[in-house]
């Protein structure tokens, strides 16, 4: 399988570089007859969005996407459903120095070293620009998995730093509570604290890491595979996939692992006719495989690479040099990773379901 | 890709339940002419076996590797290597309960909604059993990879419950002073204590977890795709596609976050005339992308499921009941985790050597 | 992909030597809870097996299947299903020329160039031996395929050299007609000469080609994929993947293509509440996806190429040579192609059927 | 696998249906740093065009492509290539019968049947407008192919109805005879006849099918994989995933059937230093692997479905009725099948030569 594709049977393929002429993704496998208009899209579009807040990259990207496939009289047919946004904000001027300099901790240097040649503004195709066709084929994937049942995807800025809202309650944590505020955190004290932190770092020069958590609530039991497409094997693939990303753990995760198995195993009781587990540390699934409670997990970002300081670097060249940093950057990637996590995660439940589907032959 | 696959020129199809009449592994694109003895197999998969010491599960599994195919006077063939070991210690007289009980945080219960069927002696398919073809598949994969340079991949035992050897040199650690104990963590004085911490929970019918962290050095810079198939993200899948594992992070991973962007940009210097970092919180990899510096990851592991105390769960007829734990039980996987996590990130990057070789050329 | 695996939910991996330890097959993605017994896989694998009449190849297979994993108390458990037959017949003796020389119009000298190593013994990999797990994972497919309804897929030998059986009934034709003599043609008048002209072959020490027919019917209307899985497209990779095939036609085939427009296509009309078509040069399939009529087709097998007679070659040394035939050969492929033809015809409808329930949700 | 992908390495992804917005296609696995222009696809693009000659359909598509991404300064960068066409030509009003009647050999009611929604105009995805994609991946197919030698793709219309070029020279023939006459028959007498027989049966209202004959010469030995990705598995799937193509077979074909195999071996003999088979009726391929020998190959397609004449059909509504031909159709959809006979034969190819590098490890 080629590195641009995504998925078995609910599968995007994206394609497009930061400042080439367009980005977008191929869409094959969605189920037929799903009412999708462009406006649906748009709208996850302007929430990944660069500019839309005071405390994101100023960049702005109108974004604007076209559908040139795969959908006719507002229908999917079931056929490639392609989707394309035209790049615009192109100030190549900002960007000369990359094309001589490697950025620290940026891929200019892998991309270079692995091909021997790159599109050298703004980081071409590892830019998190190319997380666009990701969050526009999420929106299909979250119609296609309407079709299994009412599950329910959010996703929040758990930490930025070292401020944490560890209260948010993932049984009940809406959208609307995510979207409330331009940080995208639930808890709305602590949200004012994680604006204010995010733009002392921007002030500074500097940028911000910090945590996003993410539940998937309604997924029915039976979902996963045995043993490589385990259902947490594919959220932490689709996980670590995303720009900044360095870590993933699912249920108690890390911290779980402090427990003992008296205390960490989830026993079972009958709640009327359902299986239920009283604790949750699995976090929904049990040997892969989704047991009908809430999936939970929280993906690490790191400080974006990023910053308006001046820092050692080698040039393409092969001399030690060092690179400015300057014009505008994206202090803390955490509330625009917000909605790619959210599509990542409805992009593997999409996939899951219809696999089910297909072998097992129904999704109970 | 159905399931039990995992790779894409280098592929591993695993079989097998834990107590079926035989476990094991295709292996398929693996390079020819390479030399390979069914000894060499063996002397990993008893690296994995259980009951190798007293700090782990006394199920005996002899465990003899016998080669089926692919290979001719000691030589691969190029064609699909078959590797199966014979399932042998069928205590089914242990496991009645396991036929009409769920037990708690294992995956019964998940392979009876999913599939309406089960094998229900041991866990069947979601066993740690089904890990020997992958152990098994690893030695190939290692021989695959020795072919693109030398690469060294160490994994080691760094926390049992709150015990942890933070210590250890990535740069330098070895699989001799890994293996020099049974808990396999190379600090030694730690490594005492450990065994003394399992020991105790193993007398208290408990079990324990913790994380395993590996490297791989000298892997060239240049390998992972973007942008699904970066390197950390198959990596991610692979390791959360190990039984009981919760977690996985790379480089400075969810601590990383803590720090801001102009405290965690891994710099670049001229040595002589390779590109090198100063520091390496990026772990190995930037874009998806190795960039010549050490690999490094941790993978945190939940205390293994069974445990010899009463638990309250579910009967397969839906109702209420207890479960008791009785016979024996491995009272910490993280020992036996350590040639998993080495075999799975062996195949991740020979999978990834071949494609970088298949796509741009060459190895680098 | 690798190239030892076919299909994308019902998924087969074959691997073995001719002369090696085993050959066998993995089956991954079949549905869960279907009845299978050894014995059902045996009988398919005895139509196969050679020696099994005085026109087929002398070697005797006893090819005893095993099942080593994936079904349990008999019932299939949604898991890989790994199917074993040891080789035993291995008269390495009649085979030391292989070893130096190679043998015109196998793939000894291909295997050679490509991997630079190779089973020398009775064609390796290459040889028809490599059949048996496919035949094996037809039975389970078919049993997969029973589940979207009652397909019926036949076989038979519609041409052996230029001896054509024109007027065999692709809508009635049976597999106790075809079973009913040893040369697979129900044509009995016809199969009376089919059979003297092989045993002529056989004392000429020479051999024969010929055609294979197959049908499906009662294929549901909608299998099948645009646009690069056409059912027709899915079909010839699989019978062109057969040893010794070297050509498929659907419908109405190379011969169509001398009719016009007015006269080649299939007019619809209500057969009651069913659209059907008048006429079936389609072949069952429009656009890659079938209609609901019979599916039929053609597939071409050269002569075999071993043959009792000197031929002129060159060595494993590259020096021109002259190579004996000696021992035992099948002067003629075609009967036990008929299983194989089969066998693959159910895997790929299997496959498909899987495939439309889950991205379309139904298989009507 | 979805079904609009093709290809392991090299692998690309069509989109698009005949009167939606766009057609294109995303090529993933392209190696980088080859040069590559808009012209050189547009090129191409022009030979598949209809309208550009007497005998084609009128349909005037401009064609003019696009490149989106994974271009730099006119070099490939390794990453996905994604090329679009506008669809520009919309005649709703030809296309209104279309929306209410299925047209008899045409994909509209296995479209329908299959998904429950059809795009009507003018065949949508089953249309041959998608192999816009396919040609445009080509181009680039045909670059990376030139990185393993110097292989030469030619196709050519073999047989026009019964008008067949028996005599074209395989080892010899050029694009540039191909070119040389609208019906692209290198044979230039009988493509003055070819010509009338398909002016003719454009006057009647009618269609007429035929045969597209290829070669490949320069294909190093060692290509094609064992068992199910023989390289003529592959060309055989290739080949009947383009619209309108009904048969395939590779060498001596079904002729060769009637051949007894002392007459149909293929003897080797030393040329030189080179492994040569004085004859060539594998075509190229023994037992899936390519053996040095110029690759040969036809393909069968029957007459076009759409002629100008009244047929029986049924409605949208499973009532009986006529369909009237009306407005343009193209006679003889050969000529233009000979550039997509040529794109799919390199997109095989280039797919192979990748994959064989990749696992094996050099291109010999």
């Amino acid at each position: 399988m080629a590195g641009n594709t995504f998925g078995s049977l609910f599968r995007v393929t994206t394609f497009g570089e930061s400042h080439g002429p367009a980005v977008g993704v191929i869409v094959d496998g969605c189920p037929p007859r799903l009412p999708i208009a462009a406006e649906e899209i748009q709208r996850e579009l302007d929430r990944r969005r660069p500019g839309q807040s005071a405390i994101t990259t100023q960049r702005r990207e109108l974004d604007v996407v076209e559908i040139l496939s795969g959908v006719h009289d507002g229908l999917t047919l079931g056929t490639p459903i392609a989707l394309m946004v035209r790049n615009q904000d192109q100030r190549g001027g900002d960007y000369d120095e990359m094309r001589t300099k490697f950025r620290p901790s940026h891929a200019d240097f892998t991309y270079q070293k692995k091909f021997g040649v790159r599109a050298w503004e703004g980081g071409g195709r590892s830019s998190a620009r190319e997380t666009v066709g990701r969050v526009a084929a999420g929106v299909l994937a979250r119609k296609a998995l309407a079709l299994a049942g009412d599950v329910q995807i959010v996703a929040w800025v758990r930490r930025v730093q070292d401020l944490e809202a560890a209260a948010v309650d993932a049984a009940t944590v809406t959208t609307a509570a995510v979207d409330a505020n331009i940080v995208r955190c639930p808890d709305a004290a602590l949200a004012v604290q994680m604006i204010a932190l995010i733009d002392g770092a921007r002030k500074a020069g500097d940028s911000l890491g910090g945590v996003v958590e993410a539940v998937a609530r309604g997924v029915p039991a039976g979902w996963g595979e045995p043993v490589f497409d385990r259902l947490e094997a594919d959220l932490a693939k689709a996980m670590l996939s995303l720009p900044a990303s360095k870590g993933f753990e699912i249920g108690s995760g890390f911290a779980g692992t402090e427990l003992r198995g008296s205390q960490h195993n989830d026993e079972f009781y009958m709640d009327g006719p359902r299986v239920r587990t009283r604790t949750n540390r699995s976090g929904g699934v049990q040997g892969g495989i989704t047991n009908g409670e809430t999936i939970y997990f929280r993906v690490a970002f790191k400080p974006t690479a990023t910053i308006m300081r001046q820092q050692q670097t080698v040039s393409v060249a092969h001399e030690d040099a060092t690179i400015a940093g300057r014009g505008r950057h994206d202090p803390c990637v955490l509330p625009r990773a917000v909605p790619m996590v959210e599509a990542m995660t409805t992009l593997v439940l999409a996939d899951h379901a219809l696999r089910h589907r297909g072998v097992v032959g129904d999704t109970r």
